[in-house]
């Protein structure tokens, strides 16, 4: 036995064992959780069909025991079943020996509604002597290998019976996860389909920012390549990769910026109209609302690519040549360059105030960091979500407004009779500013800060006399 | 009762049920924990002032009972008081109703030093026959619906009676939530002023930010663009927007890089000379180091916003300006134009090393987020913030140097007899340097290593030998 | 008694006390450690070689007692030896009063085998009576002064008495710390190593970073400044700064994310191969795999270092230099400037791809942070991992396509017989690209599948009965 090696494993046999746990299946999950385990302290016996050749868990020395399942059984009090559904059946002829043991089901579907009842009570009817915990599910194999640091620690955990959650609790806690209790062996469909939800708060903002990225750039390709093509007869159909791209994420991360400090804002006016907070958002503001930090995030995703997209504004090669070409025709006219101050002023500003905004976003992004956010208390955290959020939201409204400001009264910007995107862009961040004045407003704060502490409006006297 | 939506809440009712929970108030709050207890597997009884027209969580099914006050303390042992202090008096004709259970304090107060005392004190004051406890204010009930994400997962515990304070933190557990014992519910009125503290510390960072701001901004504009006005009578005010502000921000950013690590080489030098590390360090050194992160992630910020304003210089209408003139100028003079291989170097090196000094920032930013810095062991977490910072410190530097360097001898770099801002913003810097040059020199550093493994100088003997 | 300060503390005196715990040594760990203590409601009591000199927490009211170590011992069952391990010896004439006391040792070593047997072990053989309990050494003292927020908030505890660890355990709970037992006595020695670790996953990727951007640093340099100086004698060694460096970071960078997903597709050939899942990996193959996540991210700062190189181009000297000098030289060719559509296509697409594989890229890091990994389950971070990052590989291997496309027939890219460094990046992407491909192919993506379900190739019957 090498010191240097052991000085872990070698706890099972000491004082400090933890005691035995079998685990059925030296699948991926099984070795996986059988290497825990016994870096955690305790005895690992695994259960194979195949005992002589399967040989799970080499470099451990001394490495867990491999035994035909009915031998593994007997040695613990708590079996791991890491196998897969469909051979649940070999369990069958275990029925005696399993009577009593604490059976966990870290079983998962390849997809949802695949069978009528949950594994777990599938697995309950099939050994009605054993108490079966569901357990584990939303652990993946490599999770527990590397440390459980980079996928989901929660351990969720539901059973019938108090005792047996406690014991694969108490396992789960010593293998350094957190674990959850989540209710009777009923609630084991819901963490079964756990595993298989893909972003499902992100569909709504995904979809979102896909419609108006998508309304946007055809918008903006009509305006701007194909009326030059049919007007002008010039094909300029390369600007779609980057001038226009420029021109529809700035434009769809103002609009998702607004969008998200828009529900908050209707909230208030529902609650001053309910004249009371003790009653349910409908039903689509209360989804809105849930998706606020996707909506931004995504907005915050525009925002990084349309800054991407300035920065190279000058060494590309279209660019370029436009800048060479005036400069060209220039110098043949022999004019005079004079600076216009005016202009100047309008330019910089334009950039101070998007360049501020960004910083802002980054901020706001920075925040949502689940580990930064929750080390801010509830007051912090309103603060930079509304404070700060606010100001992103008038920074940026303002760089658009210094782009689009000198273009409102130009016939030639309305080509096709339609405004530029720049100025379709401004329409719901401005009512969202607006709406957001009104709220500052004494004469409206005042009833919407009373109805957030709990004051209703029309309640019967009695009630009010009774409280 | 529909399979696919009660497979959580039927739980209350199998032998997977927690017991029952009582609630005060239908508020906001109230309906939030509500919510979180039914999906724990709680079962809920709300007490309200109209049980009749009262009908929380309506979309939950089975939802939870609403009676009236006295009513519903009756079905659980555990109560809690969702309700405004100021409406508290309704306990009174409930005080027999509430011998013996634990009412659990959930308030806060809207700004600091409102009331004489706690409003958990309060309460125990009012209702003599319960046992009451602090618990649960500086969870929101936004931060109870969203899944806890959020905001910050810590319930703060604190009251007189261990059983009952145990009951509570097993009740926030199996919400998900963390608790943390505070002590006796003298520590409520210390719980209820958390939740109204705003960014504490990062007060003492930010003004200094914003003092190093002002005064590099006035001294700028007093030497570019109030010189040039006073001198040449020339208007170059626009410049303020960009050229000025992006003199300051890495002026502000290299200054309070600087100012991040002074702390720690003036703690070295004050354990030299106090010849031991077990006396406390003055108030000022102490509350200037607990803030180093907060004055490293401003500077961070001014750093962003250096390259940000640095990124779009091409981009801007006056740069080109100035570019076209110069170009024009130079056809017009005939000139041959040669490259200055040296002005190549410099300036590519300045460049670099600004880009390098910014990753390492970047570098150090990242791992200030806690989940990162969390997965670090101390010895990395060192390594990181010590040679990694003063490599960035080192970087930077250099990159201001370099921009400085030929600078130092012309005459007309001098305006109004003041040194240009980035010599003034090197003093700061190039001290921390020296200092810390001086403290890896070996005569000074084999003490400083001593003192920090407990070795005291001047102890008297006689304690020496007891030791 | 000022009621304002001693809120927290003075729950250790009414019915919230937690008891007592002593603490032997007055330094940096020990003050920190009894500062804690107190906050969490415990009484502490100091044990020093020098009571009446020795006044640690000076600023705590009503402080901690500090007593002669023996008076002190006696005062508490958890006896805390926050003194180095050289002056344990001053234990020997205290072994009577510390005869079945509960003593954590908290210490560290200076470098790694420094002594033949772990501090704890020696501890334990120098005073037989007590019972010592290895834990809290990897908290540092800075750690528990500031929260526990900044770094390692897990505290690994082992010992040969379970009741000794769960004691220790539940202090480390109460002061907001993670307790995670770690075995017996033995186990020591490696938690003792644990503080002395520097970024172990992070060495092999470094050296794979390191090796390559040298390996294309010299290959360039040859290429580029020592061809032109040979060939035509210009010194253009200043483009080590900026030219160079722009051109072996992309490079780097893209190899590395190859790198990165090269062997997720070797280890799915290894299970073909092996036509198992139940098989151990080649070592090689497994520590590539569990540093995957490293070498992504070197490939990041590469990426962004790449970035900011790109976005300073336009406004660098020699840039500027280059341009006007072009530009003059058309003016005085009097040559009519024409834009190339097919060249303007492609430049803007080569940024184009640039920028949205950036964005991708900076969501891989994203996801890289532990919290937000964390708070993705494991069917969602696979999603990310691999669709995104196959994703982000894609963009970014057409990005340096778009680069290299028309240089692969022009003879005069062929300096010295040696293809360009872009040519030589794609070699790894590309075949990362293909080999993926294959694996996506239904005949091969099909055994793959039913492998990683659990399916095995050429089992004996046998064991195929029995299962």
């Amino acid at each position: 036995m090498k010191p240097d090696t052991v000085s872990i494993t070698t706890s099972a046999h000491g004082l400090g064992g933890l005691g035995t746990v079998c685990i059925f299946g030296t699948g991926d999950f099984g070795r996986s959780l059988g290497l825990r385990l016994l870096q955690a302290g305790y005895e690992v016996v695994f259960g194979s069909r195949d005992s002589k050749t399967s040989t799970p868990l080499e470099d451990f020395h001394p490495g867990p025991k491999v035994m035909s399942h009915a031998e593994a059984a007997k040695e613990a009090q708590v079996v791991f079943v890491a196998v897969q559904r469909e051979h649940y059946d070999f369990l069958t002829p275990l029925i005696p020996v399993l009577q009593g043991k604490v059976l966990v089901d870290v079983s998962n579907n390849l997809k949802k509604g695949l069978y009528q009842e949950s594994n777990a009570e599938y697995l309950s009817s099939l050994v009605p002597g054993a108490v079966v915990v569901k357990a584990f599910n939303t652990i993946s194999a490599w999770a527990l290998q590397s440390g459980g640091l980079d996928a989901n620690r929660q351990v969720y955990v539901c059973g019938d019976q108090p005792d047996a959650k406690r014991a694969v609790e108490a396992i789960a806690q010593n293998l350094g996860l957190t674990a959850l209790d989540r209710g009777s062996l009923r609630a084991a469909r819901e963490l079964e389909d756990l595993p298989l939800e893909l972003f499902p708060l992100w569909r709504l903002p995904l979809g979102i920012a896909t419609g108006l990225t998508a309304f946007f750039f055809f918008y903006l390709l009509i305006r701007d390549v194909i009326y030059a093509y049919v007007n002008d007869g010039r094909d300029i159909s390369f600007r779609i990769m980057i001038t226009l791209a420029n021109k529809v994420f700035p434009i769809v991360s103002l609009v998702m910026l607004a969008l998200c400090y828009l529900p908050g804002i209707l909230a208030a006016f529902v609650q001053l109209y309910n004249g009371t907070k003790y009653r349910r958002f409908p039903d689509w503001l209360d989804r809105w609302m849930r998706c606020r930090k996707q909506i931004g995030l995504l907005a915050l995703g525009c925002a990084l690519l349309h800054v991407l997209y300035t920065c190279i504004i000058s060494i590309r090669y279209y660019v370029q040549y436009k800048n060479n070409a005036e400069l060209i025709g220039l110098i043949k006219e022999n004019t005079n360059l004079t600076l216009d101050n005016a202009e100047a002023w309008a330019t910089d500003s334009f950039f101070a105030l998007g360049v501020l905004g960004f910083l802002m976003y980054v901020l706001l992004g920075i925040t949502s960091i689940p580990s930064v956010g929750s080390s801010l208390n509830w007051r912090e955290f309103r603060f930079v979500q509304s404070k700060i959020g606010f100001l992103t939201l008038m920074l940026c409204t303002g760089h658009c407004l210094l782009y689009a400001w000198n273009k409102f009264l130009k016939p030639t910007t309305y080509k096709w009779y339609t405004p530029p995107g720049s100025m379709l862009s401004l329409v719901v961040p401005c009512s969202v500013l607006v709406l957001k004045l009104i709220i500052i407003l004494p004469c409206v704060n005042r009833p919407i800060s009373r109805i957030r502490q709990g004051w209703e409006r029309k309640r019967k006297s009695v009630s009010q006399q009774r409280f």
